[in-house]
């Protein structure tokens, strides 16, 4: 082996090492939100932070920084793959290096202060017990936007962590077309539309029943069971040790089964792409996911440009209605997939149609840039929160729980991540679209329950590149172009005029450049 | 604060960081054997491995032990307490220090292997799939007992981790006396005992039910259900992540429920030790369990000076008679009594009743022993084993599961560990003796189901002290006396005489001394 190459080699042992301790932070979150105790959290947030801190100064280390340098300055000598590890490891490195380890430590215990506030807060439904924490951690977040560094807005810094490259200049632009174009589409609806029945959806559905029906629903996907498991937690959520041990988390209710069977097809989009990166780059860039806009995109594709789709349903219709023939009894698959496809705003983000949830992405994206730049303060949050609740859904949030409270992001430090939401779903149209033009018998494959065709062009054309590409880079290669709009406003047309039985000219997708 | 002061502050800091690496691993082992799914073995294989490592090199950076020398030579200036603590934890660090980080990786990695081995080998019922990987291991045993040291049997080395100050020149008396006695006194009762149907115990019982019933008995126990929970595995434990997240597994099948209660009951006295160790001495000497011997003299009190008492099923039987009405109809208390206290040679160590127990253990005593030293070949090593099955219990072993593949512990590298099961009895018997003395009413409130007053007398004399005094101490401050197995003779004998209905002249206990 030549010298440099042995360096790759050095290089890789110490990134699959920091990723090790990675994982099992995922490990310690991921018990604390299944399994732990309620007398453990106080030492749990102990053993996080001293984790943390650990993988911080190995990530920071002078040695990885030297080996960085040397390996980028020698990238001629690497192959493609390998070069493209170096620059992106070099990149993280000169990031993470801005952040003291004090500053480290500092937010990993504000995490664990402001989620058990947050906690708290929703006990007692009193945004007030949260706010002391909530500050501590904007101020946290100020910090942290001035150590990392932005050229424009604050909170530039924050998103470029989730979504590499984006700026509150382009995303202002972004949603600036979103509320206009959905907010019309939405009124559009509602003056056009003729709602139809949907009281079957909250009848009594057995848990363990729909407990058997979401494991279905998964395996039909690919979704592999030894190389993951799903439990119950709260807040439904992904989570990767390695691409061999994937996790999600479902939680079901008596009267609600379709958020059991959003939340299991949406995780299950998630942990298919974690599923589908490559292990041989475990801990290295190519190994990990390119942005949570694209992760997005695979959970939003799975659960809405499929799970809520015609093609969908024909097959696991019937095999829902054999679970639950009294709660459905009578019902056909058309009724079905009209009464799952009802648009009607409502005060929680996570049980948002697909058009109303991106006005919720879009409040938090204001309030976020607002409490980075001065705009907004803690103190009366909840109150600019309500405002802007009525302001473009035009609801009256009825207690905080079902208003600010009501996600757990904040709590742990999470702020540039929403938009992301909104970019996955943007993402995912036009993925979708063009994976139509590539398989012209993806929808009847679906409607037979075979998935395969659909996860393998996702493999390819997604997941098997890791980092290698950027989410810009990513859609370009995929669709020849960059993100736009028209895709997702062409989808959600077509598809709601059939609903809703209104005409509707057919909308092509405009090119936006 | 004093200088010295601070700088114990220094050394607490850097054990509680030691320990929240312990604590992560420990959480990484339950994992693995509640929850993870089979393909993600070989990455967690390595997390495993890094965090290993890493615990090795922080317990023996040249910070900590020049922190550690520097406050033992100032051992004046701290209370008793910090004192000890320090004396405790240089005495582990010196001992680390011998092991070569290279040797801890190698060991850690030929564990998973070992284990992975071993799992393979149990399914095809073949020692041969695992002899290698135990060879391995075995090896590394004997370099592991030459790098720590030892003046007579390399094999003191190993013991000395688990049971502080024990030898082979103890054990060899303790368990020639234990091979003398109890094999004549299981004869004695062979010959002339009258054996009691037991037929019903295998009857058809419920898992869930089961389930239910193991949780009523552990919380009467004491146990805490908000520091600590219980799931199922294929072999029960406990683990710790603190004194406030203690967990426990169990096994249940449907015509064994004693493995189920028995299992709870022994867990549970592991973690009652645990979760009443001093939280503020978390990650300290003060704050773990003193030795191997004496928390499983809290698991054996339980399960059998409690768990197979008349007293104790005098409040539960009826209890466990309205859960399982049919299985159990028209049985009395006398009689499930006397079922459950059968003595009959078994294979299989885990379900092995009181008195055979130490039989199993005591050959794996003289197997471990001899594979130290050179007697005994891992080649051929079933073969030892079961003409030692059938020397000292006269069985033959059916095959390799039932016989040298039933127990994990060597596939985890864990030489010197099965004495402990037996010296635990012993301890248990005799401090039990003492607790009836001190606590006159003990066995009344016991029957009313009432465990209040012995689970205080043992977090009073044996839980709050954790490492402060040595098995000898406690037992010596507790009894007035060391280990002494007349305690035990003495309760077999007086129990066995009345459930065997045969007289027995009264043993009092001798003292050996």
């Amino acid at each position: 082996m030549s010298i440099i190459k042995e360096q790759y080699e050095q290089y890789v042992a110490q990134l699959q090492k920091i990723q090790d301790l990675n994982s099992t932070l995922a490990l310690l979150h991921w018990d604390n939100e299944v399994n732990a105790p309620s007398k453990g959290a106080s030492l749990r947030g102990q053993q996080i932070a001293t984790l943390s801190a650990t993988v911080h100064e190995w990530a920071t280390s002078s040695e990885l920084g030297e080996l960085l340098l040397h390996l980028n300055a020698n990238r001629q000598a690497l192959s493609e793959n390998e070069a493209k590890n170096v620059e992106l490891s070099l990149a993280i490195f000169n990031k993470e290096k801005k952040l003291p380890i004090k500053f480290v430590t500092a937010f990993s215990k504000a995490k664990t202060k402001a989620f058990q506030a947050w906690l708290n807060a929703r006990k007692a439904k009193d945004y007030t017990l949260y706010k002391n924490e909530l500050r501590v951690m904007v101020d946290l977040l100020k910090e942290k936007a001035r150590l990392i560094g932005y050229k424009e807005h604050p909170y530039d810094a924050l998103i470029d962590e989730f979504e590499k490259g984006a700026t509150v200049a382009q995303l202002d632009i972004l949603f600036g077309a979103v509320r206009q174009q959905l907010v019309a589409f939405a009124k559009e609806i509602k003056v056009k539309g003729q709602p139809s029945e949907k009281a079957f959806l909250n009848r009594h559905y057995d848990k363990q029943k729909q407990w058997d029906f979401g494991i279905e629903l998964l395996t039909q996907m690919g979704y592999d069971f030894e190389a993951g498991r799903q439990d119950l937690s709260e807040h439904p959520f992904t989570t990767t040790f390695s691409s061999k041990d994937v996790r999600i988390t479902t939680r079901i209710e008596e009267n609600t089964p379709l958020e059991m069977i959003g939340s299991c097809i949406h995780e299950g989009g998630h942990a298919l792409y974690e599923m589908g990166l490559p292990s041989k780059q475990y801990g290295l860039p190519l190994g990990m996911a390119t942005s949570l806009g694209i992760h997005e995109s695979q959970s939003r594709l799975w659960e809405n440009q499929v799970g809520l789709s015609l093609a969908y349903w024909k097959v696991n219709f019937p095999r829902m209605q054999e679970r639950f023939p009294e709660a459905l009894e009578g019902i056909t698959v058309e009724q079905f997939y009209k009464a799952i496809n009802q648009l009607e705003p409502n005060y929680i983000r996570t049980i948002a149609d697909e058009i109303h949830y991106h006005l919720h992405v879009l409040i938090r994206y204001e309030i976020e840039k607002g409490l980075m730049d001065g705009t907004y303060d803690v103190e009366n949050l909840d109150l600019v929160w309500n405002k802007k609740y009525k302001d473009f859904l035009g609801l009256e949030v009825p207690d905080a729980t079902k208003g600010i409270l009501q996600d757990v992001h904040w709590a742990e430090g999470l702020f540039g991540y929403f938009p992301t939401y909104s970019l996955g779903s943007f993402y995912a149209a036009q993925f979708y679209s063009k994976a139509k033009e590539d398989l012209p018998n993806l929808e009847e494959e679906i409607a037979k329950g075979n998935m395969t065709p659909l996860l393998e062009w996702l493999r390819y054309h997604i997941h098997q590149h890791g980092q290698k590409y950027t989410s810009e880079e990513l859609c370009q290669r995929i669709t020849g172009e960059g993100l736009n709009l028209s895709y997702f406003m062409a989808y959600a047309r077509e598809k709601y005029a059939v609903i809703y039985e209104f005409e509707t000219k057919h909308y092509s997708v405009e090119n936006p450049n």
